[in-house]
């Protein structure tokens, strides 16, 4: 509240630095263009922002060209809304047409590239969605030939793990207020209320805090600690002894925050309390290791061992940790074998968890950004000591 | 408020239903099982419920054979989650692993099942995703060979298009909670407050009614009318003059309501409140054609001719209405040259809309469910005046 939102959007200039960036990146993997089919990928190279993408029914197509200017091939009904962005370039077709939804367009659009390389980079790798009937891609790919589909996933993770600095204000504005919103949650919170009421109550604070929306709010208590961390809220009664973990992603303006709190309802046992300042250690060890030249397995050995130190039973999240952007979780992961070198304007999750007791979970989660010289805290730094619900 | 809710979740006869129903499709449709990888189409045969979907980074698999239970193949974060499904056989990895995510177990347990067709449905066609590494998807098809994919569209489409009375039960709760909140929504809004605010005054209206989340709130207004229904809501403040529509897709225990409210800051003008009663008695014309054995074209052709008669100058939808249940809209279209015949239990949007004057447009919807003689009206119905703000 106290803080000012940022500029909504970006300027110009930060389209045409991206597509530069892609171009260059796409000579150096030898593709002549890069075909986008998904929300995120659509909009950070074109501006293009809409909910609309909760209908499954359009694909939308953006190609950025090695050579050229980018060229949005979408249906008529985003045509108007395309026209406001940078792109010139826009050809559309009167979907829903399930015998051709943009497939002949598309496959012409394609071929009529400048050809060097005879390679299109799609949206075919780890944690990437094509987001069109495969069956049609395949067809495409029948008809562009000898124009071949390679993986665009290298290109797209160099491009958006890297953010820049209006990209990070976004991510910082909403890990603020969302901070914020959870300082002022145990207030609403009692003994007796469900999981659902929780969550509930919880959207409510970061909307009014200035949250665009909240595509994830878990929520999920259990005496003494959880018992996992994906399946809440529930109907679920929340009692004393209980502990309550709220991880949400919410966005503003596109950008998301992913972190967590957990709350004691009525005094936590020793275990829980415990369990709770070795998390919170193994997040303070995450932290301090972050920064440029480190790597994502470096960040998660730090949390290891403060975790494995205490006694941990282990987890089953599979990393500690991740990319932060667009997308609630992105490329990389902090775990082992990972590797991937930190460079400055990556934003990350540092997110260590344990199973402390059999069935007894417990589960920390703070947001950072890559600086030239370390790190900065996104988030407001949660207490040591979980805040009391009666 | 005064209307229970559901109970969540589905009884275990549900599920069974469900599988033995895809059963009888696959041998007509020459498939020796289904491999489904969406968050929609893994909770229809399973019942697991999570939010971790937002998460981009692990695939999740579940193979409905044709002859044999249920398989899993998903990440080990989500097996004591699955444990608590219907679903006996669960097979996990530590993932992320992106050199193998899950692609040898999904290999194997294809491979595995019983054979006679020597082909497995995927969510290949119109309105499907498959929500893998596409790279990963055509390395399993390699693997598995001669066994091939196909495409299993068919299927789900015709499980899915027809309810049952349990799935109608919870699209009629959403749509009475957030019609009730529709109706509340004038004495929050004034002019003089940004689109955004109307929108999260009403993401606030139907969290407190009961809603688990709204996917899509899209609000725009303009003078008169507006330019576009997918692109707000923005920081545009709404003037007198002004038509604010909003059009939610909001949902409970995972199942939508889509449909919108138009609102006039200040008297309407006389072409703004002629384009509200014209779409307002097509959407009676859908609604009154609206009965097994007609068609979506049928639908189309009712709501048209009321437009055409009162001078649309068209729109740029594609369509007017659509199915509409696990996702916000879903198979089929009402529109010209779709013909799908009506079948009692399916659930539509009756979405009129159109260009009454060059950058003015008018759109209605509310939703009904196919009954054995004729159709119920889900969401209450709006009045044939919009409601005004002052």
């Amino acid at each position: 509240m106290a803080q000012a939102a940022p500029a909504r959007g970006f300027p110009r200039t930060e389209y045409e630095a991206r597509a530069e960036r892609a171009r260059g990146l796409m000579t150096a993997h030898e593709l002549d263009g890069l075909l986008v089919t998904s929300e995120q990928h659509v909009r950070y190279f074109t501006g293009f922002d809409s909910q609309f993408w909760a209908s499954p029914t359009r694909p939308w197509f953006v190609i950025v060209a090695r050579e050229g200017s980018l060229i949005a091939v979408i249906p008529e009904i985003g045509g108007p809304v395309m026209a406001k962005t940078w792109v010139d370039d826009i050809r559309t077709w009167p979907a829903p047409v399930p015998e051709d939804d943009g497939v002949t367009l598309l496959a012409d659009a394609l071929s009529s590239l400048p050809r060097r390389f005879g390679r299109i980079g799609a949206e075919m790798g780890p944690e990437m969605v094509l987001r069109m009937p495969a069956a049609d891609f395949l067809r495409i790919g029948e008809v562009i030939a000898p124009l071949a589909f390679a993986d665009g996933t290298p290109v797209l993770r160099a491009m958006r793990s890297v953010k820049s600095p209006a990209e990070i204000d976004k991510i910082r504005h909403v890990c603020r207020f969302t901070s914020e919103a959870f300082l002022a949650l145990p207030a609403k919170l009692h003994i007796g209320m469900t999981e659902w009421q929780a969550c509930r109550d919880m959207r409510i604070e970061v909307l009014r805090r200035g949250a665009d929306s909240s595509p994830y709010m878990m929520g999920v208590a259990g005496p003494g600690g959880y018992d996992n961390i994906i399946m809440g809220p529930t109907q679920k009664i929340i009692e004393a002894g209980d502990i309550l973990i709220i991880d949400t992603g919410t966005t503003f303006d596109g950008y998301y925050c992913d972190f967590d709190r957990n709350f004691a309802f009525g005094a936590p046992d020793d275990a829980a309390k415990r369990a709770h300042e070795v998390v919170w250690n193994a997040t303070k060890a995450g932290i301090d290791a972050a920064r440029p030249g480190a790597t994502t397995t470096d960040l998660w050995r730090a949390m290891a061992a403060v975790l494995e130190e205490a006694g941990s039973l282990g987890n089953n999240v599979g990393r500690m940790g991740h990319g932060l952007g667009m997308q609630l979780t992105e490329w990389p992961s902090n775990r082992p074998g990972d590797d991937t070198k930190l460079l400055p304007g990556m934003v990350l999750t540092i997110e260590p968890g344990m199973e402390f007791a059999p069935g007894r979970m417990m589960v920390h989660e703070e947001n950072i950004a890559i600086t030239p010289d370390g790190c900065e805290l996104l988030t407001l730094r949660a207490a040591p000591d979980m805040p009391v619900v009666e």
